[in-house]
């Protein structure tokens, strides 16, 4: 069976033949998209997009400017506490410098009964974040497509569906947007997990839900379309402190992270074909991210598929390769690279749509790349941990930043506290020093067209938080563990939050 | 749409024309099927089948002669554990009397160091248990079904596939063979809750998995026939003492566990048309047991498929109207009640299939009401729990018997623990008189197909375990809690037991 796109429609639909970027730097609401674009920086690398770059970066500037205001403005209020209306002024400063809602209410102290400012800064953690959830940074650049949609063009490279499973680690939160620059649209389901240990049986079932759409519905293409559905497992390691910044669910061991994800992208590839015969529709891919740089190594399937540790694309030497050619050059040398790593010929029709999505992915990084040398001189200062919360529960994307959240997806607590420790161990050894809990936001989502789904939602949410508790008892007890629950309506931009203590939902 | 099967093809199939029994008294080992076969009792109501209750019969005693001579056995041991020779002695004695392996090192006492009594019968119930299983009783009766494959005749009713979700109530681990009894082949699909709250989100994935096969296997049928996916759930009641012998998990309230049940039926089916569509092949129906005399009441759906509380066929009432007639007129009694509850004319299309369930599950019952008249005098002597054993983690269905064991189907204690902590409190209240321990079994089945998912069980097997000692630890701490870990592949009829304390697995 032959898997490649069909030629004669895909050469049109090359990204390598695109000028016009997938990201634009419209990402901060109140600025215009268009106003003060400034021209690629001198000394950028040809494949770098510094229109693109600039959106990143308004969008990281406004996310930390955001949280950045959080501690100055508690520091203010504090010794105001005791004034008389306190509660109506602080609560309007919150909403004025941090816009955030916090009723009067909450905020009346008396000398015997002070603020507790250690929650309000986990709560005021947790405002913020949910508030720029909602902003609901424009990530839709489908329609820089040339008027084809992503769908269309994810299937001219021969798949249907893109599942991608990260490590937890915040220093990944921006993976998607930054790292890879893929368009939201790309990903159809996205789930992070300490070690990107993924469950094999959870993603078997979602190959089932994708299969069935295609069946039933002929969405997003019917069955007799030989796509693939494609699994992409991110790991990650530090170049510049391997054996301290690397994965701490793989004890900062490289080989180990990237040898134990490629075991289990291999195990789930296997088991969807057992389970639904030889010729069922699965690739995998895997990707390791250096998180000094973020420069990614992409591990380039055979003609067969099968990745191996060695067989890699590294824009670590892919970029300086590259810098001093033009472009078409620089993208010819990628294109060599990948069809090497390969080892096939570099017009091979079976692996065609795969190479041109490593290609994809290697070009876009290369923006990356380009803009941590140019903004932070090569390498990230904060090699290490600085994540703001940890989300528990349901992935939240929308809001990609790097350091921004250990993201752990579990179900229970039970099965996930593994990860869970990973997370709180990361963000405590930062923030107890500092006499600030760590907040963790315990996320449930459901389907609006299921009959008590929400309500089962809610549910969960506060089974989360009741179990994170459960399992830090010295930390809670100590006021260093600041836990909320909130459900999501599906892709809707409000994150409901959920009173813990509502016994009715 | 029309769901009914297509008369020409189904008349033949017609269980009320098969003169064939579907069960036959071959179930205990070592006995002849046919060596003793009596006729049907004098007084037996005319459609009971006195060679099918007798072989249930059978298989009820060698069940229970095996647990009852756990007691007997270990009290004649335990003068004897200071003996020189005793290990050796002890473990021969277990395995002639009780068929169970327990190796000499573990029956080694000294005075400063007795045998721990409670936890050697905590083990010895479970590996009884276990032997059970493995002894694989025939339950197989498709070869009684005149050639017709039990799939081919679910199909003539209309349905593809039979989902049952029962209460996790012991009194009704018989309710496959023995109070509906129906042959395990016609049932893909069987867990328990307490109060029989099913989880929605599982069973929308067990739609689409079969739904799945029939687009891509064709298995059972091709997704083109219009039959549909039957959830049938199952709750309980007592007649004798409604307000203490009925569900626990609904406060033994009659109306509130049909109501709740009902509404989580419909919510389910809601659910998959919304998500799959309006046309979407799927069905449900209600049976309520009473758990004193194993009769059942059966909530006929209407011509559009909706239940009601009220609208029911009942062989409370059933089975004395009916006692008096020949079997031609019994049968067509029964037929009319289920057409009277449906709504519908004795010879509507539309509801036909699912009609002709109800009566086949009715007149099974009634062989059921008989054998309890019989043998226990009209009602159980025990109309409490007397269950043996906890099943925590995936079902385990092949040793049927009433009040064997109470079965919580569950991912983890963290969600299930409401089903666990009713389960331990109807054991406790029972054993810890007697200073017994409650014995639990965690129990994780694997698909073989899927890479590492033997290795996975065992760890999910664990981690119940843990889980369980963890959520009652005083009850642990006293020894009364004994807890075992056990993985099965898929179908097999070996449970293979799992260390707790082994880090490999």
């Amino acid at each position: 069976m032959k898997f490649g796109p069909d030629r004669a429609h895909t050469r049109a639909a090359d990204p390598w033949r695109r000028q016009t970027p997938w990201i634009i730097p419209n990402a901060v609401p109140g600025t215009s998209a268009t106003a003060d674009i400034q021209t690629q920086p001198a000394g950028a690398h040809v494949l770098a997009d510094g229109m693109v770059s600039l959106g990143l970066r308004r969008r990281a500037d406004a996310i930390a400017a955001a949280f950045g205001a959080i501690e100055p403005t508690l520091r203010d209020l504090t010794p105001r506490q005791f004034e008389p209306s306190f509660p109506d002024i602080a609560s309007r400063i919150l909403r004025d410098r941090l816009d955030v809602s916090v009723p009067p209410a909450a905020l009346r102290a008396t000398w015997t009964n002070p603020l507790n400012l250690r929650a309000l800064h986990g709560a005021v953690v947790l405002a913020v974040f949910r508030q720029l959830v909602e902003r609901a940074f424009d990530r839709d650049h489908t329609r820089l497509t040339d008027g084809e949609s992503v769908e269309a063009l994810i299937q001219r490279w021969g798949f249907h569906a893109v599942d991608v499973s990260a490590c937890a680690d915040g220093r990944l939160s921006g993976v998607l947007d930054y790292i890879l620059r893929v368009p939201p649209a790309v990903v159809a389901w996205r789930k992070s997990y300490a070690g990107a240990m993924f469950d094999i049986d959870e993603s078997i079932r979602h190959w089932e839900s994708i299969e069935l759409r295609r069946w039933r519905d002929g969405r997003p293409n019917t069955a007799g379309v030989p796509t693939r559905f494609l699994k992409i497992g991110v790991y990650h390691f530090s170049s510049l402190d391997p054996r301290h910044e690397g994965c701490a669910a793989h004890g900062s061991d490289d080989g180990r992270a990237a040898g134990t994800l490629l075991r289990r992208l291999e195990e789930f590839e296997a088991a969807v074909r057992a389970i639904h015969s030889e010729d069922a529709g699965v690739a995998t891919l895997m990707v390791g991210v250096d998180t000094d740089t973020d420069a990614i190594r992409v591990h380039i399937p055979d003609g067969a598929g099968r990745m191996s540790l060695d067989r890699v694309a590294d824009n670590r030497d892919l970029y300086p390769a590259t810098a001093a050619l033009d472009r078409e050059g620089a993208k010819a040398a990628i294109r060599d690279a990948v069809a090497g790593a390969a080892g096939v010929v570099a017009d091979d029709d079976a692996t065609e749509g795969m190479r041109w999505l490593c290609g994809y992915l290697l070009k876009n990084n290369i923006g990356q790349i380009d803009a941590v040398r140019s903004w932070h001189g090569g390498a990230y200062a904060d090699a290490g941990h600085t994540e703001r919360l940890i989300v528990v529960g349901d992935p939240i994307d929308d809001v990609q930043l790097r350091n921004l959240a250990f993201q752990a997806q579990m179900n229970t607590i039970e099965e996930g506290s593994g990860d869970l420790f990973i997370g709180i161990s990361i963000l405590r050894k930062r923030l107890e020093p500092e006499g600030l809990p760590v907040p963790v936001l315990a996320n449930a989502r459901y389907d609006t067209r299921i009959p008590g789904a929400a309500d089962r939602a809610r549910k969960r949410a506060k089974r989360l938080r009741s179990a994170i508790l459960a399992s830090h008892p010295a930390l809670a007890e100590r006021g260093l563990l600041h836990v909320e629950c909130a459900v999501r309506a599906g892709e809707a931009p409000r994150l409901e939050p959920v009173d813990p203590e509502d016994a009715r939902s």
